[in-house]
């Protein structure tokens, strides 16, 4: 832990925080059929510019549970880790359903977030959660539909 | 972990396990300067198609650790989940230049990468490794500069 503790805090929440389940039967993972395509999940690139609390890993992990949650997705694991100096945080939420993963530069009051969610869960349930905890004046989103194919 | 043994098998190797460490002085975390734009760092999306080796924990994450290190990436910690019935993998590689992570589907011999890196390191070193570790037919690659402004 000598190389963790030179860059700072490391906290990580094990899999047993974790606080619903999900039925074996519901862990077929098939790709997606909307729209005439079928794709593996949806993965939103959201860039939060203007955005506060990006230094606390606290409250990031608890961001990001709670826009996971919101998803109607399952939290397997997460883990976050603190940079010294500049104070910023990298982590992600490991779920049933794919990932949600973030990294801060808070001396630019930026944060890059990825969600990546497939089956029946809808990543953008996750939004108003990340702009009610980082406030951000900004955010610039992406989609991409990962593994489409007709 | 009743729920967890109920989908799979949980891999996490945890942060002890990283090959190098970082001098402090490196964790600046500032954004990139090139092409007369800055940006936090490079993000790619790697869809990797009719590949090999998508249902087996360890061998995903010594082929996510190899594309690290070979990216120049230092590795903070990993976490792979494997789901049943269908043998998907689900994981992650926490780097201190962001992330790498993977989730497959091995009844389509499917796999989604996403490589983030901030920073000196090139995640388009990563991609010969992905290649000889999952042998895909075809890749389909993308590339997002995260945070880009002029």
């Amino acid at each position: 832990m000598n190389a963790l503790a030179q860059l700072g805090m490391v906290s990580d929440f094990p899999s047993e925080n974790q606080t619903n389940t999900v039925p074996e039967t519901e862990q077929k993972d098939y790709f997606v059929e909307k729209d005439g395509v079928r794709f593996a999940g949806t993965h939103l690139l959201v860039d939060l510019w203007g955005a506060s609390n990006l230094g606390d890993p606290a409250h990031i992990d608890a961001a990001l549970r709670e826009a996971a949650l919101a998803a109607g997705a399952t939290i397997l694991h997460s883990h976050f880790h603190h940079f010294s100096p500049n104070g910023g945080v990298s982590g992600v939420v490991v779920l049933a359903e794919s990932h949600i993963s973030i990294h801060t530069w808070p001396e630019r009051n930026f944060a890059a977030v990825d969600i990546f969610m497939c089956g029946c869960c809808n990543p953008y349930e996750s939004i108003p959660v990340l702009r009610a905890a980082f406030t951000p004046e900004r955010v610039k989103l992406g989609e991409q539909r990962r593994g489409l194919t007709l």
